[in-house]
Order: C-alpha cells, then sequence, then structure tokens
C-alpha cells in the first residue's frame, strides 16, 4: 500500500550540508540508489542505459569537491537521469525507435550540459514512450507492476518514484512531465514554456514541447530547473526561467480556483473524495477555494478548455511533420501506429488549418493571464485516479494537457493515495511567473505534509 | 568586370513552364550547371561536399515528372546547395570544424526535408565559416579571386553568383545571408525572425538565427522560402511565412526610408554615389526618399540603431553557450579564435545582462513597427562597397545587423556595381509583412531592370 508519507523518495536538497560536514556523501548517496536499483530495476525497468560506471567516478569527483568545500553547483553529486530523447554524448539516444537504434549523438543536449557542468551524476538515460508521443516502453509502475508508469516520461517518473535517484529530466508536450510524476509518486515541474533550453531534445511539436524535471521533491525539482537556465537559458522567442537559485521561500495562498476539466466526471470516487479532503485541508488552513458556480469567469475559462485536447492534438500532428514525415518518407515502416495516425491527421491538415488553432490559443492564454489578479494558483488533479492498469495505455490527460497549451508552468505533488496508489495534487500557476507559483506550492506541500 | 544586368545567375522560375512543354529539362538544366561548376569550382571553392551522381538521380526523376506534367512542388528540379550546418542524410555535415570532420547527421534538417519532398535537385553541401561564426573557410569571390565571398554563407553566395546552380539555404545571425549574396552578385533573402523552422541547423544564438535562401532572383529566393514554410512551419512561438506560394505581384512603392546606419560613413564614394544613383532612380520612377534630415523619427530610429552590432554581439555570445560551452569543455582546443573570444564574452555575462539586452531589443522593435505607417520599406547598401580583399576578414556587418537583430525580413539585390564589383542594394521590411516586403520589392527590381 504506497502511502505519500512514507515513500521511498530520496530527496537531495538537504543533503548538501551534510555533504559539507562530512556526514554524508555523493558516492555514499550514489551507492543506496544503486541498491535500490539493483532490487527495482529488475521488474520496474526504468532506464534503457545504465552507466554506473561513469556515475560512480562523476560521484567521487563530486566527493572531492565537497571535501574542499567547493561544489560547482547547488546539484553537485545529484544521482540524475536522463529521458532517452534528451542527447548525451556518452550513452546512445535511442527515442525508443528502431530508426535511433544504437544512434549516439555528437554533443550533449543544453540540459545535458548544464547538468554535467553543475557535477550531477548521470546514472543512465530512461525510457520514454517512441519519439516521447508513440507506443509504450517496457517500464512497470513500481507500486504494481501490472500498471502502467505513465508516459511518456515513464523511466523518469518510476525512476525517481522509487527511489533510484533524486531526480530526472523529463519532457512534457501534452502531459508526460505531470502524469508520469504523479503515477509514481514523484514531483513534477513542468516550467512556462520556452523557459528552458529544448536544444538536443528530440522535437515532438516545438510550440508544446517543455523541459522539465521529476524529482524527490519541490526543491529538487527547482533546483534542476533553475540550474539549467542558469547555464543554458532558454527557448528563443522566450524569456528563461527567473528567480532564486534555491527554492522560493513559502508563500501564503490566499485563493486558488479548483478546475474541474473533462476529467472529473471520468474520475472514481475515491479519488474524488481524497481530493475533495485536500481542497477541505486548504480550506482549513484559511485558504479561499473558488470554482466554476462561484466565479462566472471561471465557468467561461473552463467551458473555453473543453476543447483544448483536441486542439493539441491537431497542433501537435501539424508541428510533428519535421522530422517524422521524414522518417515516414523513408518507407521502412518503422514509426508505430500512434505516429502514423498523427501524420494522417497533419496530412488533412492546411497552413489556415494551423494558423487558427495558433490563434484560438492566444485567445486562451489571454484569458488565462487574466485569472491572475484573482487567483493565485489553479489546483485540480493530476489525472482521474491511479494509473490505469496495463502497460499499453499511458493514462489519461485530460487534467494536464490544457496547462501545456496554454505554456503555464504546473506541478504535480505526491499528496494524496487511492486504490493503493499514488494520486497527484496538480497546481498550475501563470506563464513567466514560475518563482510565485513555487512559493506557494511549498507552503501548501509544507502544510499538508506538518513540515511547518 | 562584373555587370549587373549581364551576370552568371540562373534564375529557376521561368524555367518551369519551358520544361512542362518540353523545351527544356531539369537534366540539362544540371548539366549546364554541372560544366558552370567544373569550369568555376577549382577556384572558386564553394562545396565542401559534392554528389553530383545523387544530383543526376533526382534530375532525372524530376524529368519524369514534368514529362507526367506532375512536378512535386514550384521547386521539382531546382538545382540547391544546402549550407554545410545544416544537416542533411546523404552527406557529411561538417560545420567547417574538425568537431564535426566526416559527421553524418541521422536525418535532414527541416529544409532539407522539405527541398527533397518538392522535388529539388540538391548538388552539395556549401561551404561555411566554422559553426557560422568563427574562421572562414577557403571559397574565393567568383568575381576576384582575392576578394572575399563574404560569410557566412560564402559557399552559398559565390556557387549562385557564379551560375553553379538556382538557389541554395543560407542562414544569417547577423549578416550572413544579405553579405555573401550581395559580395557575389545574388539576390538573398532573409525572412523574419522564426518564418522557416531551423530544425536540424546548428544553432549559433537561437533568438538572432535565421534560415533563407540565396538565389538567382527575387522569385526564386521566394519559392524557396515560401515552399519550406508550407512543407515544415516556422520556428516554435514564431507564425510560419505566409502569403502566395508563387512570388508576390509586384506592388508600386509609395515612400521609402533610406537609413544610412553605421556603415554609411565607411563607404568609400563610388559605392555611395553608385546608391545615390539608385535613389535618384526611385525618385524619377515617383517613389518619395526620406531620411533622416527629413523626419526626426527617423533620425531617432537611426541613432538607436547605433549599439545594436554591439549587442548583437553580447546576445550571441550568452546564447551560444550551448553548445559552444561545451565543446571548449571537451579540452581539445577545437574551436577557433573568434568562437573563443565569445565564449571569453560570455563568461564575463550575467542573466541580469542577457535579460537586459532583450529588453531593450524589444523597445527597438516596437519602434522599428512603428515606421510601418510611413514608410514601405527601409533602404540602404548590404555593405560599405564591394567585397574587400582579402580571404580571412568577411567584410563589414553595420549595414545588415540592425535588421537580423530586429528580426524584420531583408533583402541583398544585385543591382549595383563599384570596383567593377557586385555592390548590393538593401530593402527591408517589416516583421511577418515578408509579402509586402516582396511585391515592393519586384516593382523596384523590375523597375531597374526595364522588366516592365
Amino acid at each position: 500500500m504506497y502511502d505519500p508519507r512514507n515513500s521511498p523518495l530520496v530527496p537531495f536538497a538537504p543533503l548538501r550540508e551534510v555533504f559539507l560536514r562530512d556526514g554524508d556523501s555523493p558516492s555514499a548517496l550514489l551507492e543506496r540508489c544503486i541498491r535500490t536499483l539493483q532490487e527495482r530495476e529488475p521488474e520496474v525497468r526504468a532506464f534503457v542505459t545504465l552507466d554506473l560506471d561513469g556515475a560512480r567516478a562523476a560521484a567521487a569527483a563530486s566527493d572531492a569537491r565537497y571535501k574542499a568545500r567547493s561544489p560547482l553547483s547547488p546539484l553537485d553529486g545529484c544521482p540524475f537521469g536522463v529521458k532517452d530523447i534528451i542527447a548525451t554524448r556518452d550513452m546512445p539516444t535511442q527515442m525508443n525507435s528502431a530508426i535511433y537504434a544504437g544512434h549516439r549523438p555528437a554533443h550533449d543536449a543544453a540540459g545535458v550540459q548544464a547538468m554535467r557542468a553543475g557535477g550531477a551524476v548521470i546514472l543512465g538515460k530512461t525510457v520514454t514512450t517512441e519519439f516521447a508521443c508513440g507506443e509504450s516502453g517496457p517500464t512497470r509502475n513500481p507500486f504494481d507492476p501490472e500498471r502502467t508508469p505513465g508516459g511518456s516520461s515513464s523511466g523518469s517518473g518510476a525512476g525517481v518514484g522509487s527511489g533510484m535517484m533524486c531526480a530526472a529530466f523529463g519532457t512534457q508536450t501534452r502531459a508526460s512531465i505531470v502524469r508520469p510524476a504523479a503515477y509514481n509518486g514523484a514531483y513534477g515541474y513542468k516550467p512556462t514554456i520556452g523557459a528552458l533550453n529544448l536544444g538536443g531534445v528530440h522535437p515532438v511539436s516545438p510550440s508544446l514541447d517543455h523541459l522539465g524535471s521529476i524529482a524527490a521533491s519541490l526543491a529538487d525539482c527547482w533546483l534542476v530547473a533553475r540550474h539549467v537556465a542558469a547555464m543554458v537559458g532558454g527557448d528563443p522567442h522566450c524569456r528563461p526561467l527567473s528567480g532564486p537559485m534555491e527554492l522560493p521561500p513559502p508563500a501564503v495562498p490566499g485563493r486558488v480556483a479548483f478546475i474541474r476539466t473533462n476529467g472529473w466526471a471520468e474520475t472514481p470516487a475515491e479519488s474524488q473524495a481524497e481530493f475533495e479532503g485536500f481542497l477541505e485541508f486548504l480550506r482549513n488552513v484559511g485558504v479561499t477555494v473558488a470554482d466554476a458556480s462561484a466565479d462566472t469567469d471561471l465557468a467561461a475559462f473552463e467551458a473555453a478548455l473543453q476543447p483544448v485536447d483536441d486542439w493539441s492534438r491537431a497542433l501537435m500532428a501539424y508541428e510533428m511533420r519535421w522530422p517524422m514525415r521524414g522518417y515516414r518518407d523513408r518507407g521502412d515502416n518503422a514509426l508505430g501506429p500512434t505516429i502514423q495516425a498523427l501524420l494522417q491527421l497533419s496530412d488533412r491538415m492546411s497552413e489556415a488549418d494551423y494558423g487558427a488553432l495558433l490563434d484560438r490559443r492566444d485567445a486562451l492564454i489571454a484569458r488565462h493571464a487574466a485569472l491572475a489578479a484573482r487567483y493565485d494558483l489553479i489546483v485540480t488533479l493530476c489525472s482521474d485516479g491511479p494509473a490505469p492498469k496495463g502497460l499499453v495505455f499511458t493514462g489519461n490527460r485530460a487534467f494536464i494537457t490544457p496547462w501545456s497549451v496554454l505554456g503555464a508552468p504546473s506541478l504535480a505533488l505526491p499528496m494524496l493515495a487511492a486504490e493503493g496508489m499514488p494520486l497527484g495534487v496538480q497546481m498550475i500557476g501563470y506563464r513567466g511567473a514560475d518563482a510565485a507559483m513555487m512559493g506557494v506550492a511549498r507552503w501548501i506541500d509544507e502544510a499538508w505534509f506538518g513540515k511547518v
């Protein structure tokens, strides 16, 4: 039975001061992670490539830096995983596609360059669905091997959630950070669109693709993302993630909005009740919780979100024409049926269809921004219940896609349980205001877990 | 003696109807280009990799499509070159750097995928300066082998200008399409920032990098760019290039603004006089030409442009940290001194320095947009005279960088000559209004060359 108050997560941030006073070391931390990995990985299959020798060498170098009281960054010594659509010089990057079997990139992705330069300890490459948008990989949920770990950042979610590492890169085009974080009892952070440099990440849909972190705590999520922005910036035509290098201080929330999304009606009673209990907790600690019944603007916004999952599928289909049509044109039939179907959708789309979707998205972004004056955050579930049974379907996206389309920062927090499995709370902030979202989320997280 | 009215350019657009009535064929056109190439290439050195067998096969396939009256696109059969920082599956992509010697990308860049799907005939990879921002390559100016072809799209400019092919991809971060087009007597087109998909192009500075075309005519420039946008779209957070698939119809200009830039004072009298003659021609055909002396807003805007070259250098240095710092960190000293110096500049920059540059750029973009109500175009030279002597320095950027920083569409037109060499006229439109710029530029080009 999964218990969010007693989970296998291995938070990194608090260990750094212990490293500095020689009470622990990156190598000892790594060996603890490796023990968990050796125990769980045969069943969980979070990794497609492991480099434990490389990780041990990196940890030993980090040990020496802490002994010299000069860590390279706030993440020096952090056991870390890299989703296998993100380029690494020293390990294959295979996209879970036969097209890239054994592929060796010429250089590290921007995020990997940043993590390496900061002294992170990279254990290996984590399983992704095919190109982060196609067929599922072999990963299983660490809390029930008959259930999906979610996708597309399946291995990053399962590996962090089971305690094999402290943090990992995920990417999200529609749901692929928040969903696997939630299903595996990990924290997940999808920054504002473009806030982290996607260079070297295989594209799915560049106007929807986000790089982010799945980690053992809010602090770890933030450290990873903020360090990447400081080292290699954001995407073109966007501002890089800004704010303090460490997790922003807790900020007392005033008002939050509960948005049910299309997913709520599909959510079983136990999961609904768990989430209602969380809202009741918020009210008890003095937070005003509004929903569509209390605010007609919120009701109108929620109604406007209804078609967003369909739009996002079409946006994604259109934008994946490069390179996916190129792969299709090779004629070796190497793409799975999900991507083939998306390409067929793209074949039926015109430039005008695509332009209309961009216009609709812009209008929706403006509506969302207008809510900032009234609500600190949006809160909702991450999914219609915990991870479903089966390893093919990676789960419902209805609670998650709207915030990807809006490019708004969002978080998964492993606060709840249902069916003996993790059930994540999702919090959504405003574009460019990631640090403000983090402060409020931190306050709620600490209050919920009795850390304050 | 170079004569713009009798240059070796090989326009492609008018040949298509000749192909359709069997008066010519893509294979015959290719063989004419290959004859020029065999004659000129030993001296000019426009190509780093040639694939004439592949080109002949592609041309033969195109012949068959024209015979069947079903060309794949408006560019079917067009002899084409690809700058060697742009990925090609079937040819090495070497960035003019030892780091990429013999490098074989896993897939085509977005632009290459689009051109191949449209039936273009790719002759080979054209010489670039090191990573399009470092040391010069071996290419020589086809009109004087002791002079630079300009950079960084050196081979694309020299190859098109000497008639080895009809069109080629160039990329421009600060000056790299307009300068080599102008120095080699070719047309060059840098679209609005983000209007063409840069996927698979080695990044220099993603918020300044533009994909564009160097070609034998305005029509050919437009066909290439518009086709790429139709097939693979633009960059994330930007709108793809829009407008008719063929060159927009001529549009009579009303008022144009002449902006001298920092470059005018450095321009020799012969080149100044040539350009003044062009302005006089405009006035004679009824166009109002204003400059800073006639419009205080224009004077203020021109003054605001003065520091732009310095800003753009710093923006570029900051943004090239990925992947250039990764290359530096390898310790094999493979980067040339120009890039090393840029990285040293980036080492001294803070996130706040970078943010301040982005703010300044945004303010300048707004000032430029405000001119749209009064001027159809900005006109100026492409450079402070024709290509300078020597093969190390690729030429002055002062006339060109401002429009890269603004992300405004710009053109080089081979209308003038000085010192017996090509001297380009530059025309600059407004962000997102590429088709409008093209219509006005077409009218002027046709009037100048007596085509109307």
